[in-house]
């Protein structure tokens, strides 16, 4: 879950993917978003199985009630992923002003879910080794604390990735940037609508005037990270 | 401790200090780190004055594991920063490729604070709650668990507040910025190797030539940062 969350999270800044158009990156994010969200909800099926089992109580303790915000917050990260930024109707300056919250509200649930495996790392250490007991240390608690520092490094790498400015997806191709309004071929009017709002929205006034340029560039910016 | 940290993280983003000069904002980021940093001894000591007096092993759980690490990033952190930043000795180029590491480090070292607190809640919930026992969701065990879930959305708001570019402490006033070389009142040249030594390069820098404008304005977002 945490890999494929990752990956989800990193797909923007890899060398690779800036080869790729921004539609199908835009798929391959939101298709990762799926699949862990697809595990998210098998891994919490399972547990209430476990739990219902071995008539353990659920939802009582701090992680159970932490991962299920988690949870929450995700699936609702997910839908309104894929209503404003994958769907068509959505505004460009809506998409702009959501693109921030988006990020970090991706990043924040990223390192809440790091925490929620940490809580239940601990929980399962105490409750699964008795004999010898957690607390004399033996080379499975090791092991499995080790796993779990880990967990916080692969974490920290991660978030550095993401929050690297100089990292992001270079700029478009300025030929698609610049195309003259009117002249779109067939078929591409549907794909920037889609996914190049703003880059449209950019084109348009950088023809306005030459006056407006620094405005323009100081857009570009902020289209460049809205759609990234 | 984790109030004090946030603290020292939101100081330069807080509007009061925005007439503060930036030496004291320095001084009152560095204090409150540094009384987050005894408060973090203090604690530690107090862990394992109680381990000994009650026979329970020391440094063998996940929680430790990765608390302790978090207090030697931390204090590695604190001298780096001393040493750099507060030091009049770290030439300017140096500080300004240090500073993106150093606020990383500084907000990836405040959430794996809180980790590691919520490992610490969930620690303490299961070996202390025996009768009733922490399955059976006791008020006390709600209670906590709801203080847990309140740490974790405070954490997001203090990072949210940390990362938000427009919530950065606005430029330095042009009168200071732009002042002619070797017209600098008595006293202010030592602050300014001090603290603003990104700004007088900048001031340098901007002199030269017109044509450089745009340059710097890069550098000058990249000062702001660097020196933030």
């Amino acid at each position: 879950l945490v890999s494929v969350l990752s990956s989800a999270i990193i797909v923007y800044r890899l060398p690779w993917t800036w080869k790729c158009s921004k539609l199908l990156m835009k798929f391959i994010h939101a298709g990762l978003n799926t699949i862990a969200m697809i595990l998210a909800i098998v891994s919490m099926v399972a547990v209430f199985e476990f739990h219902n089992a071995r008539n353990i109580p659920n939802m009582y303790s701090l992680h159970s009630w932490i991962g299920l915000t988690a949870v929450i917050f995700y699936s609702l990260q997910l839908f309104l992923g894929f209503a404003v930024f994958l769907l068509p109707f959505a505004p460009v300056p809506f998409r702009a002003a959501l693109m921030p919250i988006h990020v970090y509200s991706g990043l924040a649930i990223f390192a809440t879910v790091i925490a929620t495996a940490l809580m239940g790392i601990t929980e399962k250490l105490i409750f699964s080794l008795k004999n010898p007991a957690y607390s004399t240390s033996p080379p499975e608690a090791m092991f499995v604390n080790f796993l779990g520092l880990l967990l916080v490094v692969f974490g920290a790498l991660i978030l550095w990735m993401a929050s690297r400015s100089h990292w992001k997806r270079p700029p478009e191709e300025n030929a698609k940037v610049l195309r003259p309004i009117g002249g779109t071929p067939e078929g591409t009017e549907a794909e920037s609508t889609m996914t190049d709002g703003s880059n449209a929205d950019k084109s348009d006034l950088r023809i306005n005037s030459e006056a407006a340029r620094k405005q323009n560039l100081k857009l570009d910016e902020a289209g460049q990270r809205s759609t990234m």
